[in-house]
């Protein structure tokens, strides 16, 4: 018998996202930040993937983080494997479409994982991986399934159905987000899992689920790869051709409409860290729960995050506040309303900020 | 009859005030922020007496502010007087000393005022000023007395005595800092004043007071001012002889122990802006009653204060607090409590905060 074939790992770097400003911006989204850690999200998610068994990563971003991104990963000494540079952003089908197409084997094995994710067990996350290598040798798309312990209205769901092989199943339905209640009645059913945009599959497999079910994208990626630059480890799709690729999520373009999909469901730690709220669930908290990082100076503080990348904050006497400081800009909110950061972003480029703006868009 | 004597404004900005920390620095204290308006509470200050009637102001400051104060001065347009530069900090008995040393005549009024209060009615001060005018003549030391609204703590109080002249009380006691029940009584009973630290009398009363009462603040200061050097507008008091005066208050050292002391109680719009709580309360309001200024983008807010001198400061959903960046620090704590601001500064001491630290002492 052969050694099992690597795994390469496709690491999503595309997002822009607002919900950690003034941290994140559009210049340093999330992913090229360090929230949970010294490393970032980026050098965390490379790391988690490397070493025996798994070919060097591909990463699929936004032309703008070239420089950065590589940068970072020259932190991490893993070995450098291939930066697709998106000429625009068109959701995550047609991201995983650039890997899938630029693969130099259909039987190549993509573990495709968002950039800015969390995982705090990693050899739980790749013991996972192993058990569906043998569906998805079979052709099958895998996700990995999240164990809620909440009925969390923020992300989809999937529903577990028949066992496939040992923690292998098939993955019977994806349900957008859904409501408090239908959200509840899913956390006691123990039948459904947290889609986290995490999966497995043959390059091949996916192309095909692609052809089939969105081909417009699967042609256009196909066009842009193939008439692609490539610069040193740098892949750069041809861009008309790209950009006539509709815009869509893996989810909705390819997972729910695949007939042959699995799920693994796993309990390993896993955030999106979506929000401030969300890292301050996940961070290590002090005797009166509080998570600070920085220059902070907090007094009968209790239940705060408080973060600082500029200047010194001092807190007196708050409770259950988020309050994050970077060299331009402050925000303060409760605890359990970092959604509200989008408020004051939409309110920032209303007012016509123009500091603001250049740093948040 | 010849015209009435001018009257000399001496102003006291000897305050180093951390009340007001993040704004308020050793190197910008209170007095030379503009807080209540663009102009700072030294201009402020120096308009209020000002104009007819009025000898160019004496100002009493710590050395170190020298060039600050004389840049504000010349933005005011007000003739230059006499900038007094204390090679020391003495609190305020010897710091009106130095003023009454200074005077050219014995029979010159000095009007004694913080540099850093607020008074809404300024035409009200003056009346409340010539108003005390005779009794001061007579020798008599005038207090100004700030007719009470609430049984505040944080001031000393006057008991207003038997009517010396229109408007014009016997001072009949100085108490210092009330409990709250003791202050609610003096609410109550309508005979006492906030005593607000603001003062008319005759150089040579004063001289002669400290003179009987207070005989080793007399001799220091004035040894300091005669072996003073003067350089242009400047005064430096000889720095020794200074030094060897005993550090007292003007209440403590002579108010309370002389005999011929006058209370005029004024409802004059005064307050000391002692705390970030004090600036809320006097600053006008959006009808949700906040007071914000600077780069400030408030959804959902209610009752705080939000200030910025640097970085634009966004808050969604808060309520009650107050909120206070600078280039270098940010401070948040909820209203009503903004005396804890000393709280932090301690703990940023003892922490060893350098950066803070060579700015806040």
């Amino acid at each position: 018998m052969s050694e099992p074939r690597p795994i390469t790992p496709v690491i999503l770097s595309g997002g822009s996202g607002t919900r950690l400003w003034p941290l994140s911006r559009s210049q340093r989204p999330k992913q090229l930040l360090g929230l949970t850690h010294p490393e970032t999200m980026l050098q965390l998610t490379v790391r988690r993937a490397q070493g025996p068994g798994y070919a060097p990563p591909v990463i699929v971003a936004n032309a703008a983080h070239a420089d950065l991104i590589e940068a970072q990963l020259a932190e991490t000494a893993v070995a450098s494997g291939l930066l697709i540079l998106e000429p625009d952003a068109r959701n995550t089908a047609p991201a995983i479409a650039l890997a899938a197409f630029a693969a130099s084997d259909p039987d190549d094995l993509l573990l495709v994982m968002p950039s800015d994710h969390v995982i705090e067990n990693e050899i739980g996350f790749r013991a996972a991986v192993e058990a569906a290598r043998g569906v998805v040798e079979g052709g099958w798309l895998a996700t990995f399934g999240m164990t809620p312990d909440k009925p969390e209205t923020g992300y989809g769901y999937i529903r577990i159905g028949a066992a496939l092989d040992a923690g292998v199943y098939r993955a019977e339905k994806f349900v957008e987000k859904p409501s408090r209640e239908v959200a509840e009645t899913y956390l006691a059913e123990r039948r459904y899992a947290w889609n986290g945009g995490i999966f497995l599959f043959r390059a091949g497999s996916y192309v095909d689920a692609l052809e089939r079910h969105a081909p417009q994208i699967a042609e256009a990626v196909r066009a842009s790869v193939v008439a692609g630059r490539r610069v040193g480890d740098r892949l750069y799709p041809e861009a008309d051709a790209f950009r006539r690729s509709p815009s869509d999520s893996v989810d909705y373009a390819v997972m729910e409409k695949a007939e042959r999909v699995a799920v693994v469901p796993v309990e390993i730690g896993w955030s999106d860290v979506g929000s401030w709220d969300a890292l301050h669930e996940i961070a290590p908290k002090d005797s009166d729960g509080n998570v600070h990082r920085g220059e902070v100076v907090a007094i009968d503080t209790s239940g705060c995050l408080i973060r600082t990348d500029g200047p010194l904050v001092a807190a007196v006497g708050v409770k259950d506040l988020i309050i994050v400081a970077t060299g331009d800009a402050v925000l303060v909110l409760p605890r359990g309303s970092s959604q509200d950061v989008k408020r004051a972003i939409e309110q920032l480029k209303r007012d016509g900020h123009v500091t603001l703006d250049r740093a948040v868009v």
